[in-house]
């Protein structure tokens, strides 16, 4: 029989929309969130509230989280009970950005109660998690994938099964920040340059984006690092968490991450600066800051 | 009347590819090399061979040069007399990667003699060079670019004109290729944390290929890091010179490049065990060497 009981722990703005998307596909869906009033728009939506972690999970086939980190799914699932509320075979399905290492540790523990884990974060934005086109980075073993599949797919149909081991999905989702990270923050290097040498800076970027230089970073931030319409896409905070994780990744599995390292640094720079809130693309300021004025 | 007398230095893999799609336009070029084979070569394909260059500029209303670097372009213009062989209004248009406050001092020795300067970096390879279609990144005055534009065109199907100070097309190239070596080297430092959390490569690479983190150069170069053919579309000492390039351009206009810097070291270190003359996408080894075996 197909898994139509799901609890949804974790309706932010990606939760809730992702909770959503399963009830619209038929899903039987008990959420729950600190916030009462995140409960609330699930119940006017068609999902049912509960009023703690572990009622959530209570029953449930499966349980997915989209807590806001590591820290926040531990508590849930074995502070919180939720673990134990759910049935003796259930799935849990973390969708968080966690460092690959606490993906292994909460993985070990949810097992150890008998019931399977799959480590899946996702990428797409709130736009991918209301139409359920997100991007799912999925590890586990082979028959807990397989179980878990009609489900990952109703929420993200951009889905990789990356490998056996949890903590796998996490390092694909750590490695995809860090590429995002510095696309950003070298784009924002190369147009201060063409600012510093008094060329048009759209103009750079029509030349930098016909050309081999070309990233998906540069064509979407770069026109608000020329010029910045206040719309904030994703904040510089978000990158400063994000490459703080990459690098942790990086401690973890004892690697080094140079280009990640210093892409870090400039979003920090720009968050001291107070540009912390504001759109990811005015890392561009850190470099402003540090030129010559002539 | 319009150009049609063109002097061409510097007949290697792109400056040869370039002289004779000038020919296929009908252009009257006369060409010379330091080596007589590319003279020979060019003979062939329909141009005069020159045994100097102050021969192949003589009486030219224009000389392309496509020479290795600055220093090449001030031997062949003040120390080989090709300057003062040109028409006394010839224009002179370089097409050499060059520091940006290189490239101003040529246009002043150049401009002192009464001929015009164009500066005209360009990029799109060999196979733009063959087929006309470079983007050329050109900085004249208004004038002198108008003069120029049908024999840039006819190279570069791709022609932005950047400002009207010599320098800003070596600055725009510059910024092009900060961009491009560092996509290369963050390319390698994900795919790398992939290999290291054990996701085969190639799924890995198919994911970010699809999402956010996709750049033009994760495409063509990934392929190369994950399975390495042996095919050089570019070599690790190019970007070793390259990126060189760009911090000298960074010094000489008081601007830090922490991003450029990092890739820099990496192609370097790449180079130094011995895979300097193998596909950028080798960079990669850098990060294999650094992780701890396992």
């Amino acid at each position: 029989m197909p898994t139509r009981t799901i609890g949804f722990i974790g309706l932010g703005a990606m939760g809730g929309a992702m909770a959503e998307t399963l009830i619209k596909k038929q899903y039987r869906v008990t959420g729950y969130d600190m916030r009462p009033e995140a409960v609330a728009h699930l119940e006017k939506a068609g999902g049912r509230g509960a009023s703690s972690a572990e009622e959530a999970a209570r029953g449930a086939d499966m349980l997915v989280m989209m807590v806001v980190n590591a820290d926040q799914a531990e508590n849930v699932l074995f502070d919180k009970d939720a673990l134990e509320a759910l049935k003796a075979d259930a799935t849990v399905i973390l969708c968080s950005t966690c460092a690959p290492d606490r993906i292994e540790a909460i993985a070990r523990r949810v097992e150890k109660s008998g019931r399977a884990f799959v480590d899946a974060p996702v990428s797409g934005g709130v736009t991918g998690a209301k139409a359920g086109t997100l991007t799912i980075m999925a590890a586990a073993k082979n028959a807990v994938f397989k179980k878990a599949k009609p489900v990952l797919t109703a929420m993200g149909s951009n889905l990789f099964h990356l490998g056996e081991k949890p903590g796998q999905g996490a390092a694909m989702k750590v490695v995809n920040q860090l590429l995002c990270g510095v696309h950003i923050a070298v784009a924002a290097e190369g147009l201060a340059f063409a600012e510093r040498a008094g060329i048009d800076p759209k103009l750079a970027l029509e030349v930098l984006s016909g050309s081999a230089a070309q990233s998906w970073m540069l064509k979407n931030r770069g026109p608000r690092m020329v010029d910045y319409d206040n719309v904030v896409t994703s904040a510089v905070d978000i990158f400063v968490k994000d490459l703080a994780l990459v690098l942790a990744a990086g401690q973890g599995a004892k690697m080094g991450l140079p280009l990640a390292a210093v892409a870090h640094q400039l979003f920090l720079s720009a968050s001291g600066m107070g540009h912390g809130v504001e759109d990811d693309s005015q890392v561009i300021e850190t470099y402003r800051a540090l030129m010559k004025k002539s």
